[in-house]
């Protein structure tokens, strides 16, 4: 590999890191200790917020549209994860957009199966609304199952009639929970990250008795008409990759406006690395770009 | 409809317009005179060259960098089609590149069949080179036939070890000449430019006696890796959305970087109607962008 820096963040995540099939009472201490070692950016004014009874730290950078706001929603397979463990890349959303993050601690698995983290996120964003911020000055933003979430979240928003927020960005999403995608296996020996067995574990405890088939659990194959624009980033070393194409293909098949990007040879959420990878940090500006054009 | 322009343009697709099914001798004629209805910027400098033995139209606008070049390839099923006719789609795909294009008179069929365009594409890009613009600086594009041209030439110039051109915009591309894709029957309806059928004999007197599988006749589905940065963009209401989604496909899994842009409610080469529609006016600036980044 030419790319020395990419390089030794790959041979560390192949190294190791939580296991998400671990047990979550392990998994989640070990999780956000792995995230205390990440930097976190020194400008970003952080606070504590309730979105209708779901807790969320809006993180803000210098010069936000305080008029505006993205829904972040947090990875970790539904089972761990946290805002405050997300604040950071959050926080480099926010800088790219220029619009606060809200980063939203829904309810996590198994202790609160499907569709509790649905449920939240839907509040979360009528709780926006109805503290004055536009729809049409609100997008969605996700990361892995973050990504599947803020899917979600939008059919669940478009079935119930609900104005819909101007856009949503997908990074590296996890959108189906049938976990059955060819990339599950066909990537599985370049991922560095994340294994089939892993996420195999996180659907059975995210969907407690719930159906994989569920639109709300599996979005990546459901009718995306009348979403607003979608932007798919995807790393191609990715056992996700086929749940980004996938999302693509839906979209494209309901007319629904997406952009799909394949970073070759970046792993799952690379755009957490944006301290040290170049790439991560093009993505971002990209992806900022993207929001800030349709939130407006 | 709530996009009156729009409305009007795809009224007028579906009103009629050339049959690609049509004998060449009476066809040539009358795509040559659709086209000659569209109006062409009147500040580009156009001139005849000869690279390598194929003719090409260059077309450059002000300020357009001198040192780089557009290889374009133009759309027509392989069959029709010509430098003079799409001379206004790539001056303004020069423009919005900064960059010259040079327009390829390719070999056309059945006089001509597979594979004499990738030859002629190739050979326009070695003369290209061998002229002193450096591969670097060097750009491929296509529409429709045009774009999966494009990608076949950069399949033969990577397995013949030339050096690489620095990107390739493919714009509703076809690029599987096995006619077997879903979306051809899904998107038949709403599709009003193609028909399977009008692809069906194009397909037949492009491949003459040759397999449709050959990966340089149906290059959508071949491997697709150590090609440089691929730009995908195409209409949601086109029946060649799946010959999209499949280079996205392929190129994702042989970890080649891809942007895959689905533009809601467009049809087959909207980019054409850059001088009635803001879409295609979006799409072309992004387009320009994306190749002035990597020609550089």
């Amino acid at each position: 590999m030419s790319d020395p820096v990419l390089a030794e963040l790959i041979a560390g995540l192949r190294a190791g890191g939580p296991d998400l099939a671990a047990d979550p009472a392990t998994l989640r201490p070990d999780y956000e200790a792995l995230f205390a070692t990440m930097p976190v950016a020194d400008d970003l004014a952080i606070e504590q917020v309730d979105l209708d009874g779901v807790s969320a730290l809006r993180v803000a950078t210098p010069g936000s549209d305080t008029g505006k706001a993205i829904l972040y929603l947090h990875g970790g397979g539904y089972v761990v994860g946290s805002a405050q463990g997300y604040r950071g890349l959050a926080g480099e959303v926010s800088r790219a957009a220029g619009m606060p993050a809200m980063v939203l601690d829904y309810r996590l698995a198994p202790e609160h199966p499907f569709p509790a983290a649905v449920d939240d996120a839907v509040a979360a964003y009528r709780a926006l609304v109805a503290g004055g911020t536009k729809p049409a000055n609100i997008v969605l933003a996700g990361d892995s199952a973050g990504g599947g979430l803020a899917l979600a979240a939008l059919l669940k928003l478009r079935d119930e009639g609900d104005a819909l927020p101007a856009a949503a960005l997908l990074i590296s999403p996890w959108a189906d929970a049938t976990c059955t995608a060819s990339s599950l296996t066909s990537k599985a020996a370049e991922d560095p990250s994340l294994t089939k067995h892993g996420l195999d574990v996180c659907a059975h405890r995210y969907l407690g008795g719930s159906p994989a088939s569920d639109p709300l659990a599996s979005p990546a194959k459901a009718d995306l008409s009348g979403l607003p624009p979608l932007l798919v980033q995807v790393g191609s070393i990715e056992i996700l990759l086929d749940d980004a194409l996938a999302i693509a293909a839906s979209a494209a098949a309901a007319g629904t406006m997406v952009r799909l990007e394949v970073h070759p040879g970046l792993p799952h959420v690379f755009h957490a690395f944006h301290f040290m990878l170049p790439q991560a940090k093009a993505a971002l500006d990209d992806a900022g770009a993207f929001l800030a054009g349709h939130a407006s």
